[in-house]
């Protein structure tokens, strides 16, 4: 890579999937005055996620997917790999995740979050808003996925009791657990939620992250426009 | 821990998500023959992971989950979770996952395909299953997720053109992300899907999998009876 070239390239939207990614680049970005990233928006609609280029990068055709142009332009696809593989190379003081040879407890606790967005809430809030605004009514499928959806939240109301968030000694530390699944939770209006009364260590974290600087700046990218 | 008692408990039942874990722990018996476990059946027609001592391990209320003796008790929930947690601590010869520091990039692989099984094969195979087996008749839904679940061993069929495995260098290392995959691709039939003959490398790939003596010793616990 040439010196002016920024170390990452991510191909992402505007979408739960893909704003953690740019939420965590802004934070790497801010940690670190020397890292920084291109990303380049894929419309999903006209389906250049299904090009045999973006094929090369993520078999599965979707977003996010990042290349590394410091590393050999290394692909890598999934929110949570993604998020992982930067920890990894760029996040080496562990500000935002745990030393798995140190904290190997904490460590733990932060990817057993992860896999619980990344396989629970994640999935289901999808469905939960595919069935709710894009498929025909059937109300036996935005009733199953509404519920769990629900479920799922008072789950991450019992791990948040006492704490800050979701990974971390103590009341945890602001890690890519919270990015992972802030991004699914945040948009509960949208999934056809009213309100997040009904969990209110949910609800204090959710505010708690929307302040975070890194969000507030991540969520601005790809811009609307 | 009483020099007697093994070092890990699984609490865990026959279903895709227990499997990889007891796979897994008997290939790491099989390697180490120092290393032990024991296993506790837990009967979900009784709803026994929901109750509190349960839910004090998992808060999510599913199985799988382990608690490691050796380490103060410590419990991991998330099936990939305790794939990893126990690849770190019980696989330090690498022998089915890669060492993040020295092979960074065949690690990244395996956490790649550890969350496309995690958060798409396994919830959308999931959900086909609960249509096709358990809900009401809903074609739409029926059909939905009968077509994601192909389009997914599709991605899987790619993935494995000129492979043995999903992950690892040249055609690829028998690791914990092809066991965490395996035990859904297997159910195949169960799911109402006649035949892999559309994905030869997946079939190739099923028929390697199933021969792995790790494999036929781990889908025995717990014991059907």
């Amino acid at each position: 890579m040439s010196s002016a070239q920024k170390p990452i390239l991510a191909y992402t939207g505007l979408t739960p999937n893909g704003f953690p990614i740019t939420i965590f680049l802004e934070a790497l970005k801010s940690t670190d005055p020397g890292f920084d990233y291109d990303y380049e928006k894929i419309d999903i609609s006209t389906n250049r996620q299904k090009e045999p280029w973006f094929i090369e990068l993520n078999p599965n055709g979707r977003i996010p997917v990042i290349v590394d142009r410091s590393r050999k332009d290394f692909p890598v696809f999934e929110t949570s790999a993604i998020l992982l593989y930067l920890a990894q190379h760029y996040d080496k003081q562990y500000k935002y995740w745990f030393n798995p040879e140190t904290e190997p407890d904490e460590y733990s606790d932060l990817l057993q979050w992860m896999f619980f967005a990344h396989g629970g809430l994640g999935p289901m809030q999808g469905q939960l808003n595919h069935f709710n605004r894009y498929a025909p009514d059937i109300p036996y499928a935005k009733k199953r996925y509404l519920d769990e959806t629900k479920r799922l939240y008072g789950v991450l109301d019992i791990r948040l009791k006492d704490r800050d968030f979701l990974a971390g000694a103590g009341r945890g530390k602001y890690s890519i657990a919270d990015i992972k699944t802030f991004t699914w939770v945040r948009m509960y209006a949208f999934s056809g939620i009213e309100s997040v009364d009904e969990w209110p260590n949910v609800k204090a974290w959710l505010e708690r992250i929307n302040t975070e600087t890194s969000v507030i700046a991540g969520l601005q990218v790809p811009p609307r426009t």
